[in-house]
């Protein structure tokens, strides 16, 4: 870590970053998408696609990312804001790195749909899937160009995401109850929706910490006292 | 931020954070223990305690935390290794506050709980709460006392307990598809059980959290090259 002469600016070291970043959440998009049509389409090669390489490159570049804040923040002593904004870069990268795991849980879903008949969807998952990986890019963007009012559109649409995900439990519930040769199929598609919650969350916390970094406040638990004593 | 002047010794406000690191701790352990147990006893003043109590208080312990860290780093210019025992714990502050959400998850599914009649419990969630809390517990004992071995026992107890998650899956499954009266109340526990694994995928990041920083190595993802170039 401390062997190698320091050749770029800061400001290069931090461009850097933030695209490492993007392209990380690239791939977070991709593993949900991908995750998902091989879940919905029962495309095994799909699901060991995300299984065996989407996700393993998401936790390469968490490390990656984690090592270059580190090294940032050691050698460069950053200003207040700049430490701010590489502690939510670690964050993020965590997230980043959540939401790469919650795909790949959709997709090792696909080997009980598979077993199953094909079905007409009863629920709309991809609406879900599309509404959350919106949710990340804007969190994203928001991240790369101080966008506060973007952030806050994200933790809007989370409240809209967990709609549909209730909506989602409810149509699935009357499915089983009338039909228990339905059952099996529709608790695979109560995770996958589960799932695509809990990425939307992580995309929530994404904006939050961004917010977090730019205003200097915290809004994440509506909580804006001063530091500790 | 700056305006606050420095009395303590870096080694005693390390231990202040260490401190409150585990005081948070305690609390997420309590926060399961309550939601859980709210669920099961459908006791809606438990489940009230949590969503309106114990969890605020996680969250303010999150932003408290960040915060000593983040002063810690810009006043203290740490060297390399408390540098990354400082990433650690905003990365575990998070992991924290992520479990209270899950918590908050398991106590919101109360009402649901208490609509239904009381049947004897065909599952054992307790079970597997228990055991998700102890890993949370070891967890945080590796980060206070650099225990790697204590870590690694934490991402064993990760497996096992994934395994009883899929057991009270088929367990359910059967269920359902034999009564369909009791559908809904199996989703609820589905439910629960599926946060339990994800309060237990929590603490063993924070295990792997902790091995990062004291081997300063990566053991997250079974990847150990060098830094970027």
């Amino acid at each position: 870590m401390d062997t190698q002469p320091i050749r770029k600016t800061f400001n290069q070291q931090l461009t850097e970053l933030r695209e490492r970043l993007l392209y990380m959440g690239g791939l977070v998009e991709s593993a949900v998408h991908r995750s998902l049509r091989a879940a919905l389409e029962r495309d095994a090669a799909l699901a060991d696609d995300v299984v065996d390489h989407i996700e393993p490159e998401i936790n390469r570049l968490e490390v990656e990312i984690d090592d270059r804040v580190l090294r940032l923040m050691a050698l460069q002593q950053p200003m207040a804001v700049d430490l701010r904004f590489l502690a939510a870069v670690l964050k993020v990268g965590n997230d980043l790195e959540r939401m790469g795991d919650l795909a790949v849980n959709i997709a090792q879903g696909t080997p009980r749909l598979l077993r199953q008949p094909l079905a007409a969807p009863v629920v709309d998952l991809p609406l879900m899937a599309a509404r959350a990986n919106q949710m990340l890019r804007s969190a994203l963007d928001a991240l790369m160009t101080e966008g506060v009012d973007l952030a806050r559109s994200v933790l809007a649409a989370d409240d809209e995401v967990d709609g549909m995900r209730d909506a989602i439990f409810r149509t699935l519930i009357e499915v089983m109850t009338r039909e228990p040769s339905e059952v099996e199929r529709s608790v695979a598609l109560l995770s996958i929706a589960r799932n695509l919650e809990r990425i939307a969350d992580h995309a929530t916390n994404i904006a939050e910490d961004v917010i977090f970094w730019v205003e200097g406040v915290d809004v994440r638990h509506h909580f804006a006292e001063g530091p500790p004593a």
